[in-house]
């Protein structure tokens, strides 16, 4: 089942304790349709300047990303992000932020794209991730996330995406801010209770909790020792994640977990090299022996 | 098979975000005793003051503990603990710490105690762990837990110490100090390099992960919504780990990892109430059905 991302495509610039690399290929919809493309045909939406390298488009279409819904902005430039890494890699600071074109996002979506099952709103204005769902009306599965800008600045806005949306993916830190509460397992199921069906709260290295309606559980994440970049880790643990779910066709949840899974697997690849660098490295059969690994790993 | 743990007996006083308690049943061998109390016979090596109540040495030898190793010392003081717990109920600060009779603990294992097959050595003094050691000869699993204090100041004395052990438990602030890596999955496998046959990081909250000569796993805890009191989940962590496989009498890779998730499970129920209440409150039977809980979760 073809799936639909909306979000951001950008240039980052990363620096490390060790590295610094600049001109990489990222953004949420980015990391998130590389990562799901593994799995089933994506459709990505989202917008670039002209100074955006043609190549980056045809290595999308060449994963069988189709780019229709990209749009490029003649005289605009793309969105830029600069951060660091402190020495845990775990935690970051934002050197810069050049909005650029995405400042001024509004998404449509081409006719081929709006009969979209599966939709996955990366983090962006609440007002505007809820124009998308607004055009597929006919969705099966949507899934968003936030971040702590929209929780401070738009909580009303916010308030109404929760109650239209399937699931909604967060960090910790956005969990405890949304709720008040500073307990993991409280702020998550508080959450659900604001509307979607599952709620999805990332740990970083310490991987992610689900809350549905009727489960909670907890699953680390993959032990990695090779943490490059974990640029974009939250985006391909949710591309992996949904990318799943549209193959699958099925959301219930057996298949819930195992999608939550295959998004923890996606996003330790990711984070073994810069921007998407492991990524075009790894092969499905890499991630379903990763996967066998790490069932195996949580078996007693 | 009976299970030997030498290591502080304290009193706590514990305050948090909502409540505080004074004069809680406390320590390292404490919490560890009732946790693998669960599993096995516990043979406890410790030391307290005159004023040390009466009743706690009742209640622990209604559990099955052998107290013949706790020494009681004629005009001394029982060591005492006050801390406040930060609001994430993760991190704690120490507000006062009274040593006492525990400042010059010098364990003298009973003559009973000393063909124990299984030992635990508590946190405590590198050297005094060793002569601790040194009295169990015939000893098939021997697992110490160890702090910064000790990483920086007794160096020497703890590498000995990491020659000597089959298993050693550290927290993750721990690990990285000891190693200088800070990539967890990283530093558990340097920590490994020096001496002992497997290391377990405890990362509190988000869990545990294992290293041992053959492989490398995460567990996370179990996720509880009630966390009223952190203090000895890491020693009930070890309590509960180190009761099973003295219970089994075996610590072969599978069992080793049944063992942790036992840890794990009875560790959250340790924190479900100040001190050691909730464990009054629970049986095996409470802790087999959670961890039937915790397997399922993890299966996928």
């Amino acid at each position: 089942m073809p799936l639909v991302v909306v979000g951001s495509v950008a240039i980052d610039n990363v620096e490390t304790p060790t590295q610094r690399r600049d001109n990489l290929l990222g953004g949420s919809a980015t990391h998130f349709s590389v990562a799901a493309s593994f799995f089933t045909g994506v459709r990505l939406v989202g917008v670039v300047g002209s100074d955006w390298p043609e190549e980056h488009t045809q290595m999308l279409i060449s994963r069988g990303i189709d780019t229709s819904g990209l749009h490029v902005v003649e005289d605009g430039k793309t969105f830029t992000w600069t951060g660091r890494y402190l020495p845990n890699m775990n935690d970051r600071e934002t050197l810069d932020v050049q909005l650029n074109v995405f400042g001024e996002f509004d998404p449509v979506l081409p006719e081929s794209y709006k009969r979209a099952k599966y939709v996955f709103l990366a983090n962006g204005v609440p007002g505007v991730q809820m124009k998308v769902l607004s055009q597929v009306p006919g969705r099966r599965l949507a899934v968003a996330d936030t971040m702590d800008l929209w929780i401070n600045t738009m909580r009303g806005d916010l308030d109404k995406l929760l109650g239209e949306l399937d699931g909604l993916v967060l960090n910790d830190a956005e969990a405890k801010l949304l709720t008040g509460s500073e307990n993991l397992v409280a702020a998550g199921k508080a959450v659900q209770e604001m509307g979607p069906k599952f709620v999805i709260i990332k740990k970083g290295e310490h991987g992610a909790m689900f809350f549905g309606e009727h489960e909670t559980y907890v699953m680390p994440a993959f032990p990695t020792p090779r943490v490059i970049d974990p640029t974009g880790a939250g985006d391909s643990f949710a591309g992996g994640m949904m990318g799943y779910l549209a193959e699958q066709d099925a959301f219930d949840p057996e298949t819930l977990k195992t999608a939550m899974a295959y998004g923890v697997v996606v996003a330790s690849f990711n984070v073994e090299g810069f921007g998407l660098e492991r990524m075009h490295e790894v092969g499905r059969e890499d991630i379903d022996k990763r996967m066998d690994a790490f069932r195996k790993m949580l078996s007693f």
